[in-house]
């Protein structure tokens, strides 16, 4: 039996990477698969949960006749790999990503796999990424979850097949926009509210009484703030990654706010109502249409 | 056997109130409970699911010889009761509430019970609020749930203990402290919170792309926006009713976010990584703190 993708090198075997290669083995859609990574005992653990068949050599032998390089690491680790590989990899080999910003990437790719820019496909699976490590690695992650290609003006058509392929056999729903449009919405729906979070949560922190408003702060406050729990390593990267659509996204929030102020300095009831009800209508139908 | 509390008449027979009334039944610590509200059908499922004894003919039945009025309504709704029920209350009936906001219900109590002050007692049980009627209640709401207290200048402290030991028969902690010091706690760690979800909600919904951008959002968005699916019209309520202490964390986020805009705009990390840092170690402190 062939499978669809019979060498996969995955640089970073964490809950991403890890998930994925937990999903295609699941799928019986890979052969082997290789792993890269800076923790030699996070590497041990991945064999042990069947997540990685070996540990590569270097990056040079991971490449080697890989199908497909999926690069799942933090992007400021990406240029050094990019670079590293270059020369390693197969004529046809795809080069993909996993990262929550899309128009860094594509210009990495550019810079340093200019070469190889017909089989670079970057990708952004959205799923959650607070646990970390390849001991969270789970097959369903992706089940159901969108995953977003963006392939340069470069990329082959066979390549965004083949990555596409790759990413239904996980579960995920695909769909392809420009980097542009990806990191726009996402600026809008994910990179400000963490950023509204770790703002929150830092004023409040900051206050002399803070003991005692943590002390009452209950289940809205705990929900509202979840994200800022995330790493924030990574999130200051995302923001300043996508540094002009999130200022964009922080102006019209902001000029929201400005609104909201003067709705409630002049007791405008019914222009907070407005604003409330319209808020709480697109919530529920929202929700309505996510399953979880 | 007796009991701490032979009668309770409870306005407002919702998750708020019939929590009350299921708690102190399964302590043994009330006779009778008397339910008066402005729906039948709810009120005869509070009878059939042991909440209240029955239902009251008028206002006047509803407070006569009872030991303890609790108000479990909209704030909106308080002052007419307030005056509806004064001429009947017992000389030494509790008349307490469960509002989220204690400055404006201080205010309805001096205002309509003048005669009565001794025994008035402001109290807001800190429990989840996102289900509504009778059917919601649970016996367990406030089972290790923060209740803040803030008595009138005027309240005796026999008063203060008898609506302490109803609460503490519900499980809950109990706190005191000033209705203006509970208002400019509850302004930053959950009124701000809902505007903020509120603002959020409403500016992507106002969106031309708003059906792609909802269609991308994921877990994180959904946790932060959850408290946007609260009813608009309690929480206008709420926002009005504590409008200083909302207005000032309104104006000090902002000012939060003008020096996080900055820092973005500057692509300055290291301002931008000690906020998300300061915020995500002091949120997962709280987090280790809490229990859900």
């Amino acid at each position: 039996m062939t499978v669809a993708l019979p060498k996969l090198a995955l640089f970073g075997v964490g809950l991403i990477g890890g998930s994925v290669a937990l999903a295609l083995k699941q799928a019986g859609a890979v052969g082997e698969v290789v792993g890269v990574g800076r923790s030699t005992a996070n590497l041990e653990d991945a064999i042990k949960l069947g997540i990685i068949d070996r540990i590569a050599a270097d990056a040079a032998d991971a490449v080697r006749d890989a199908d497909v390089v999926l690069l799942a690491v933090p992007v400021g680790q990406m240029a050094g790999i990019m670079q590293t590989i270059a020369p390693h990899l197969a004529a046809h080999a795809i080069v993909t990503d996993a990262g929550s910003t899309k128009q860094d990437v594509a210009a990495l790719m550019q810079q340093h796999l200019g070469a190889h820019l017909a089989y670079c496909v970057p990708a952004h699976p959205i799923a959650g990424a607070e646990l970390s490590g390849a001991s969270a690695a789970r097959a369903d992650l992706y089940q159901s979850r969108n995953l977003v290609l963006t392939p340069l003006a470069a990329t082959h058509p066979d390549a965004i097949a083949r990555v596409t392929a790759m990413w239904q056999a996980c579960g995920a729903n695909i769909s392809r926009m420009s980097a542009a449009e990806h990191d726009a919405i996402f600026a809008a729906v994910s990179h400000l509210p963490h950023l509204l979070a770790f703002a929150l949560v830092d004023m409040i922190a900051q206050r002399d009484n803070a003991d005692q408003l943590f002390g009452f702060a209950a289940s809205g406050f705990r929900d509202f703030t979840r994200i800022a729990g995330s790493s924030p390593e990574m999130w200051r990267d995302i923001a300043l990654a996508n540094q002009p659509a999130l200022l964009a996204e922080l102006d019209a929030y902001q000029a929201q706010l400005d609104k909201l102020r003067e709705a409630l300095a002049n007791l405008d009831s019914a222009a907070l109502n407005q604003v409330f009800s319209n808020a709480q209508q697109a919530r529920q139908n929202w929700a309505a249409r996510i399953t979880d």
